[in-house]
C-alpha cells in the first residue's frame, strides 16, 4: 500500500515520497525493505539511523531520512497500520452445521458461529458477532454488535455483553461467586449466585480470565475497559470506563475500582474496598484499603509509592543499620564505662 | 410466598405478620417493595431504618418495625432464602443428541449430559449429576449423586468425586502434576504422573482452578471444602475438611493442608509442608515452612501475624529510623568532639 | 517384570536376586509387596530399614539388603521405571467420527484426533501426535511428531509446535497479546496481534497456561523449557532451554528469559527486560530489573538472595531495632542532661 493511501486511514500526514509501498509493519529491529516500522519511545530514537524499514511513523519533530508518517500519536497510528495493513478478513456469516444452537437462540445478520459451538435459549447475537468453536452460551446470554469470543470461553446464564466486545480463549464470564455461610458446626453452604455479569462497549477480557456473577444484582466491567489473562474479578465486583488490568490481577468480591485506573500485574486488592479515579498501584502491590482518585501504591500492604521507594531502598540495607545500631550500642557503654 | 411458609424452609421464625408475602432477595440497599433483604454484620443495622424492603432476617436481638425472619443465623438464613425464593428447576434428565457418551459408561437415574458434553470409557455418574456442555471427562471417572460440572470443566482419567460436588466452568481437576527428573546434560524427563484426584463430598472448585493428579498415589481435596478460582493444587497434596482457598491461591506439591484452615487470596504455599488445621494465612503471604495448628501468619515469607503487623508498621517508617540513627552517629561523635 | 529385564530399560544395573519380581512403583512409605521404590534425597535413607517394598533403586553407596536397582541418577531411574512400569497404550490412530476436521489438514501417520476435537484449515499434525477431545487447533497450527494436546486446550491461528511437545489440559497458546495504544481522551485502541507462538522441542505447557502471541514476529519457547499451571508468558517473550517455571509465575511483554533458569511459583517478571542463563528466582518474587547469568533473587521487588535474607531477618525484628534507636536516643539525651 502506498503511503499517501495509508495515511488518512491511520490520521497521518506523508512527509517524503507518498508513492513509497509498503506491506506489512514490523518492529525497527526487525524491519527490511517494504516493511513500515514506527518510533513512539524516545529510547529507540537513535535506531532509525539504522533500521532497514522502508519507511517509519513518527511525530514532526522527529528527523530522518526515510519517508515518514507524520502524527502526533505514533503509537496509536502504528496500532491502526497493523489492522489495516494484517487486515484478515473476518470469519464468514452462518452457523457451522456441528454448532448446537436452540431454535429460541436470535442471531444478528452476519452472525458467524463456529464449528461445535453451544448457543443456549434466548441467547441474543448482535450483528457481526464471531463465535468461535467451542464456545458454550448458557441461556439468556446477550451480545452487542461486532463481539469476537474466541474458542474455549464460557459464558454463564444471563451475562450481558455490549458492543465490540472481545472475550479470549478460555476466558470465563458469570461462574459462581465465592460465597458461603457457616453454620454452627463450621460447616459452609453455598449462598446461590443468582446475579449476572454486564461488559459494557469495547471491553476485552483476556485468555483465562473470570469474572464472576453477583450473588445479588450485577457484576459490572465498564466501557473500555481492558483485562489481561488469569485476571480474577470477584463477585459484584464493578470497575469503571477505560480502566487497565494486568495479567494475574485479582480483585475480591463488592470492591469498586474507579475509571482509568491501571492496575499491574499480580496486583491483589481485598473486597468491599473503593478504588478511586486514575490510581495507579504497581505490580505485586497488596491493597487492603480504600484509595483516593490519583492515588500512587506499591507493596504488600500497599504505601504510597514514593514512601514505598524510600523504605523499601533501607529495607535493602537492613543489615547495615542493624550493624550502626550496635556499633551505636557499644560507644555508648563505651562512653559510659571507660576501662 | 409468605413469610410463615418460608421460616420453617431456612430455620426461622417469624416476628410480625407472617402473611407478608416476599417474592426475591436483595441487599439491603437495592431492596424494593417485596424484596427480603438481611443483616448479619453489626455495621449495617442502621441501614434497617432506611431500607425499602418489606421484610428482614436479622437475629432475635434486633429490633427493627418491619415484618423479621429471625433465626440465630442470619447470613445462612439468607443463604437458604435465596435457594428458596431463586430457586431454578435443574436441567432435565437425559443425554443430549450431540453428546459422546461412550457405551461403557454407566449413568445414574436422572443424570443430565448438555450438548457436545464428552463421557468416557466406564465412567460412572451419580444419581441427578449434571454434566454441563463442553465437559470431558475422561476414562474411568466417577462422580457421586448431585454433583454439577459446568462448562469447559475438563476431568482426567480415573478421578473420583464424591457426592454434591460443584465444578465450576474451565476448571481442571486430574492434569498432570509438574514432575520432572534431571540427567546428566541439565535435561528434564518427564516423570509419569500416574496417581489419581479424589474429591470428597461437599466440595466446591472454582472457575479456572487447576488441581494435579499425583505422581504416585493421590490427591485429595477434603469434605466441604471450597476452592475459589484460577487456583493451583499441586500434585499428591491433601487438603482436608471445611477448608476454605481464596481465588490464585498456589499449593506446591505434597503439602499437607489441615481441615478448616482459611488461606486468603493470592497465598503461596511451598512443597512438602505440613500446615495445621484451622490455620488463618493473610493475602499474598508466602508460606515457606510448616504452621502449627491454628497459627495466624502474614508476609512473605510468613511470620506470625502480630509480629508481622508490627514488622510492617516499622518498614512504613523506615526512612525516618534511618534518620534518627544517622542523627544519633552525629551526636555521638560531638559529643566526642566537642569543636 | 523381572529386576533383571527392567534394569537395562531404566540406565540402572541389579545388585541381589535379578529375578526379583516388581509390579508397580509407589512411594518409600506407601509400598508393600510387588513394589518398586526408590531413595534419591539422603534425608530419605533411614527409611530403607522399615519399608516394605520388594525392590528399591539407589545409588552404588546405599547399602541396603533389598534387591537393588543400581544407578547413579536414582530419580532419573525412578522417571523411567514408573514410564516402563505403568505405561498406558497411547489412544489409537484415527479420527473420532465427531471431530470436526477441515479438508485442507494434513494428518501424519498414527495420529488419533479425539471426539469432537476442531482441526483448522491447513493445519498439520505430525506423526503419531494425540488431539484429545475439545481441543481447538485455528487455522495453520502446525505440531511436529508425538505431541500430547490434552482436552481443552486452544491453540490459536500460526502457532507452531515442535516435537514431542505436551499441552495439558485448558491451556491456551496464541491469544491476543495485552496491547493497547491510548487516544488523546485516555480511550486504549486495540494494536491487532498479529505475530505467532513457537514451541520447540520437548516443551510441556501446563494446565491453564497461556502463552501469548506476538504483536509482530513469535512469541518462543526454547527446546525442554517446562511451564507449570496457571502461568503467563506475555506477548513476544522468548524463554531459552531447559528452563523451568513454577504455578502461577507472569512474565510480562518483550521479556528474554534465558536457558537453565529456575523461576519458583508466583514470580512475576515485568516487561523488556533479560534474565540470564542459570538464573534461580525464588517463590512469589518481583523481578523489575535485568539479571546477569547465574544470579539468585528473591523478594519484591528483587534483591540478591543472600542480601534478602539477611534484610528478612532483621525485617522479622524491626520493633526490636526501633525500640533500641528510642533507648539510644533517651540515653544520649540523659547523658546530655542528667538530672
Amino acid at each position: 500500500m502506498k503511503l499517501a493511501d495509508l495515511a488518512p486511514r491511520i490520521g497521518a500526514t506523508v512527509r517524503g515520497n507518498g508513492a513509497t509501498d509498503v506491506i506489512r509493519v514490523r518492529g525497527i529491529e526487525e524491519a527490511g525493505p517494504g516493511d513500515l516500522t514506527f518510533v513512539s519511545n524516545p529510547r529507540y530514537l537513535a535506531r532509525l539511523a539504522t533500521t532497514r524499514a522502508t519507511a517509519v511513523i513518527v511525530a514532526a519533530d522527529v528527523e530522518c531520512a526515510l519517508p515518514a508518517l507524520i502524527t502526533s500519536n505514533p503509537y496509536l497510528a502504528f496500532a491502526r497500520a497493523v489492522g489495516v495493513l494484517h487486515e484478515s478478513p473476518p470469519p464468514p456469516a452462518g452457523v457451522h452445521p456441528s454448532a448446537q444452537v436452540d431454535s429460541s437462540a436470535v442471531l444478528g445478520e452476519g452472525v458467524h458461529v463456529g464449528a461445535l459451538a453451544v448457543v443456549g435459549p434466548r441467547v441474543r447475537l448482535g450483528a457481526r458477532t464471531v463465535i468461535h468453536p467451542h464456545v458454550t452460551l448458557y441461556a439468556d446470554v446477550v451480545t452487542g454488535d461486532d463481539c469476537v469470543l474466541h474458542s474455549g470461553a464460557q459464558v454463564r446464564e444471563g451475562s450481558r455483553l455490549g458492543q465490540r466486545v472481545v472475550v479470549q480463549n478460555g476466558a470465563v464470564i458469570g461462574a459462581d461467586g465465592f460465597g458461603f455461610a457457616k453454620d454452627e458446626n463450621g460447616r459452609y453452604h453455598k449462598i446461590p449466585q443468582v446475579g449476572v455479569v454486564v461488559i459494557e462497549d469495547d471491553v476485552e477480557i483476556g485468555a483465562l480470565t473470570a469474572v464472576d456473577r453477583a450473588a445479588l444484582g450485577e457484576t459490572r466491567i465498564g466501557r473500555g475497559t481492558k483485562l489481561d489473562n488469569l485476571v480474577q474479578i470477584g463477585h459484584s465486583v464493578t470497575v469503571g470506563e477505560d480502566t487497565v488490568i494486568a495479567g494475574q490481577t485479582g480483585i475480591a468480591g463488592s470492591t469498586k475500582i474507579g475509571s482509568r485506573v491501571v492496575l499491574a500485574g499480580q496486583v491483589g486488592v481485598i473486597g468491599h474496598l473503593e478504588v478511586g479515579d486514575e490510581v495507579i498501584v504497581t505490580a505485586q502491590t497488596g491493597v487492603g484499603h480504600s484509595l483516593e482518585k490519583g492515588s500512587v501504591v506499591s507493596g504488600s500492604p500497599s504505601l504510597d509509592n514514593r514512601s514505598w521507594l524510600r523504605s523499601i531502598a533501607v529495607f535493602a540495607r537492613l543489615p547495615e543499620l542493624q550493624r550502626r545500631v550496635r556499633e551505636l550500642e557499644r560507644a555508648l557503654r563505651s562512653d559510659r564505662n571507660p576501662s
